[in-house]
C-alpha cells in the first residue's frame, strides 16, 4: 500500500469494524433474478471462496451450468480485465446468458433478458470477481486489496482448487481458463499456476486443457506500439505523420520513450486517439465519465472506455455503454444483492471497474507463460476483435508470430451463416489465432453470433 | 460496336421501328410521385435533353431545387458511376431527398419517404441519367449507345448548355460537377469540357466553380494496386502473403500483371476478396445476382456489388441492397413512368446499372484532368468512405499526394455532432481531401448526416 490509502479503501475498512468470522466458502442456488421475468432458464449459483486466509479475502463468483450437457461439457473459468472489472461484465455484456434491455433508466430496476448466444450453451462457466476489490469480492484487511499479477493468479488457482472440492462432479470436465483485455495477461499465468499445481500433485486434480483469451494484453511493447501502424492503416493518422513517428520512435518503447522527438510524436498521436472510441473505432465516443487521466493514454493499459468512476456517468441511450450505466443501478440495489446472496457489509458501491485500489503489474510480460504452457501441448485460443484500438489485432498477431511456432493451418477466412466472420491461423503447439471481423475490444459484445460459433467449434476441437 | 450486338441492344432497336421525330428537349414538373404520400415537399422536374442529334440520343434527368434558397444556392450536376448506373440511384440511395422504405416487397409499389440529409437542402441538383442507355436515357440509333469516356463527357457538357438555355435563371448560381465511383473519373473530364467551353466563349456562359467526387476511379494503377495494402491493414490477408505479393508484384500493374508469380498471388488475392462485400467490408455479402464474371474482379472496375442483371435478384431484407431490388419494381411500373414523364417506347426494362451495352474506356487516366482543372484554381472536393475496398481511400490518397500540391491545412479530424466524422487535408489549388469514417463506397449511403455536413460546409467555403 502507498502511504496515503485512497478514500475508497478507507471506506472499505470502515465496513468491517469488527473482524467477524465468516464461512470461508459458500454457495447458493439462484433461481430468480430481480429484473428478469420468470425463473432463470439455466442453473445458476453464486458464492464465495476464501483465497487469502491471512487477510480474509473472499472471491465472489457466478457459476452457470452448461445448457447442453453439464456432465460432459467443458468448464470455463472467466476472468474479466481492468484490472478489477467485475466478472459480471463478462456475464452480462460479453459471453454470459443475460443482457440488459437497453431502455431509458427511469429509477426502477433495469431489466434483464436471456442472451441466446451465451457461451454457457456449450460450457459450464464460472465468472469470478477477482482480484479482491473487484465486483463483490472483498477482503477484511486492507492488505487483502493489495493485488498484483502474481497474487491474482495464485488466488485464482486457490479459488479453483477450493471450488472443485465443493463441486467434485465437475473434476472430470475439460477445464479452460479464459478472459479478455487485462485478464488476457493473467490467463496464461493462471494456467501456468494450475499446471504447476497438477505437476506438484496438488489436490483435487484439475483436468486442465488450455486457455482462451480475447484482445489480450501481454505487457509487451507490441501491445501499444502497434497502435501507431494500426491507426495509420485505419486512416486516423496521415502517411507523413506515420512515417515521422516510425522514424522518430524506432527501437523505442512507446510507454516510456527516451527520445524527445519520439515523445513529441506520441503526444500528437495521443491527441488523435483521444477523439476516438478506442474500444471500437467506428462507435461514437460516448460520455466519459472520469476526469481525463493526467498521464497520456499510452502510458496505461487501462481500458479507457471502461473507466467509469462513481457516481456513474450517463451516456446517451444510443451508446453501447448505456448498458454499462444500467449495470450500476442493477448491482447496487438491495433486492439484487439479496437475490445473489452478497454478504452484507462487505462491499460499498459495486463498480464495473474499481480503479481506486492499488494494483501492481509485477509480471512484465506474459509471453514466457504462453510459451511454457503451449509447449506442454495445452490448447490455446487467442481471438481479436479487429476494430479494437486498445489492443490491436496487429500487435497480437505480432507477438504470436514472435513465438516462432510452425503454421499448421495457414491464414484463411472462417465463416458464420455463409459470411466471413474473421480470419484464422493455427499453429503447432495447439495455438489458434482468430480475428473477429468488425468486432471491438470485447469481441463477443460486438459479434455475439460469430464469437459463439467460434467458441463452440474450438471447444469441440473442430476447425473454426 | 462489336460485330455481334448484345441482345439488349437488339431489343432497344426493336423499340423504334420508325424513327419518329420527337421534341429535342422537354421538361415537366413533378408534384407527386407514386409510392410517396402527399405532394413532394420540394420542387422537382424531369425531362430530356438531346445530346447527339445524329443518333437522336436523349438524356433523361431529375432536377430538384434547393430546399433553402434556390436563387443563390449552388447547382450540382450529379453523375452516377457504373458506367451506366442510373442517376436515380444517386437520388434515392445517396444524396437526394427520397429513399425507399425497406419493407418486404409484396407485389405492390415500394414506398418512398423524404430523406432529411439530402444535399438538395443546400443545393439545386440535376441527377443525369448518362451516358445514353443508363436509366431512362436512350438513343434512337444503335450508334447512340456506343459510349465511352470522351463521348459521355462531351454529352454531359452539351446537356448542361442546353439545360441552361431552358433554365437561364440558374446561370448565375455557382456550378459544380459531381459524382462518385466510375463517375469520379468522368467528373474532372466534364469539368475540363465545361472549362474549355467557357474559354471558347460557348453560350450560355456557365458559372463553373469546381467539382466533387466520392471514392472516385481515376484509371491509375493506384485504384486497384492499393487494395492489397488496404486488405492487409484490414486484416483480410496475412503478413506473409502481403509481403509475398508486394515482392512478387513490384512495379506491376495489377490489372494485367506480366510476372507469373505476381499473377498467382493476385489470383489468391481475388479469392480472399471474393468473399467480402467490397463496397463496405463490414456488411454481409448479399445476394449477387449475376453469374460470376469470367474475368477476375481485379480486371474490371465495375462495382461488383452493383452488378445486377435483369431480372433483379432478391437479396435478404436485412441487406443494404434490398432497396436496390425495390428500385426495379418502382422504376418499372407504368404509373411511375407516367408520373415522371418517361417517353413511351424508349426504354425496355429500367436497370440500376446497364452493363449490356458497350462502353469504351478511351481515357486511361483522369489525373491530367485533375491537374489541369485545379491548376486553374477551380475548387475540388475528393471524399472517400474509408471502409470501401472497391476504390480505397489509400489509393485515392496516393494519387492526390502524387499531384505534389502543397498542404494548406494538414491532416486533421473533422467533426459532426461532437464525433470524429473522418479526416481531411486541404491542398493548394483549392483541393480538399476528406475521408468519411466508417463509410463504404457510396459514402453518403452509409453516413448520411456526416456527408451532408461535409457538403454543406464545403459548398459554403467553410472548413470541414
Amino acid at each position: 500500500m502507498g502511504s496515503s490509502p485512497p478514500l475508497a479503501l478507507i471506506f472499505v475498512l470502515l465496513l468491517f469494524p469488527s473482524s467477524a468470522p465468516s464461512r470461508a466458502r459458500s454457495a447458493s442456488v439462484v433461481t430468480r433474478l430481480p429484473g428478469f421475468r420468470g425463473p432463470l432458464p439455466f442453473y445458476m449459483e453464486t458464492g464465495y471462496v476464501e483465497v487469502d486466509e491471512v487477510n480474509e479475502a473472499e472471491l465472489f463468483y457466478y457459476f452457470i451450468e452448461s445448457e447442453r450437457n453439464p456432465i460432459e461439457d467443458p468448464l470455463l473459468l472467466w476472468l474479466t480485465g481492468g484490472p478489477r472489472c467485475s466478472a459480471f461484465c463478462g456475464l452480462v455484456f460479453e459471453v454470459g446468458p443475460l443482457k440488459f434491455v437497453s431502455a431509458k433508466y427511469n429509477g426502477s430496476l433495469p431489466s434483464l433478458v436471456y442472451r441466446p448466444y451465451s457461451w454457457t450453451k456449450v460450457s459450464n462457466m464460472i465468472f469470478l470477481d477477482s482480484p479482491a476489490g473487484s465486483g463483490f469480492s472483498f477482503s477484511r484487511h486492507a492488505e487483502g486489496y493489495d493485488a498484483g499479477d502474481r497474487s491474482w493468479s495464485k488466488h485464482a488457482h486457490t479459488f479453483l482448487l477450493k471450488w472443485f472440492i465443493d463441486h467434485p462432479k465437475f473434476l472430470s470436465n475439460p477445464l479452460y481458463i479464459a478472459g479478455d483485455s487485462y485478464a488476457g495477461k493473467i490467463v496464461p499465468i493462471v494456467t501456468q499456476e494450475v499446471l504447476n499445481g497438477i505437476e506438484a500433485g496438488k489436490q483435487p486434480p484439475l483436468n486442465l486443457q488450455g486457455y482462451i483469451i480475447g484482445n489480450p494484453i501481454t505487457g509487451e511493447r507490441a501491445d501499444l506500439n502497434s497502435r501507431v501502424p494500426f491507426a495509420h492503416s485505419m486512416g486516423i493518422i496521415s502517411d507523413d505523420f506515420f512515417e515521422l513517428t516510425q522514424r522518430s520512435c524506432e527501437g523505442q518503447d512507446y510507454r516510456s520513450p527516451t527520445d524527445a522527438k519520439c515523445e513529441m510524436c506520441l503526444n500528437t498521436f495521443d491527441e488523435f486517439l483521444s477523439e476516438i472510441n478506442l474500444g471500437y473505432m467506428l462507435d461514437p465516443k460516448c460520455a466519459r465519465t472520469s476526469p481525463k487521466p493526467k498521464t497520456p493514454d499510452r502510458r496505461t493499459l487501462q481500458e479507457e472506455y471502461l473507466y467509469l468512476l462513481k457516481p456513474p456517468p450517463i451516456p446517451a441511450l444510443y451508446c453501447r455503454n448505456y448498458a454499462h450505466f444500467l449495470s450500476y443501478h442493477w448491482a447496487n440495489t438491495d433486492i439484487v444483492r439479496k437475490a445473489i446472496h452478497v454478504k452484507k457489509g462487505t462491499v460499498g458501491e459495486w463498480q464495473r471497474c474499481n480503479y481506486d485500489l492499488p494494483y501492481t503489474e509485477d509480471i512484465n510480460s506474459s509471453i514466457m507463460y504462453h510459451l511454457r504452457v503451449t509447449s506442454k501441448r495445452y490448447r490455446a485460443l487467442v481471438y481479436s476483435g479487429d476494430h479494437d484500438m486498445l489492443i490491436t489485432f496487429v500487435g497480437t498477431n505480432e507477438w504470436i508470430r514472435s513465438l516462432n511456432f510452425s503454421i499448421v493451418d495457414d491464414w484463411r477466412s472462417w465463416h458464420v451463416g455463409g459470411q466471413v466472420a474473421g480470419y484464422t491461423t493455427s499453429y503447432s503447439n495447439n495455438l489458434t489465432f482468430a480475428t473477429v471481423k468488425g468486432a471491438g475490444h470485447t469481441a463477443a459484445e460486438y459479434k455475439e453470433k460469430e464469437c459463439f460459433a467460434m467458441i463452440r467449434r474450438w471447444l469441440s476441437h473442430k476447425p473454426l
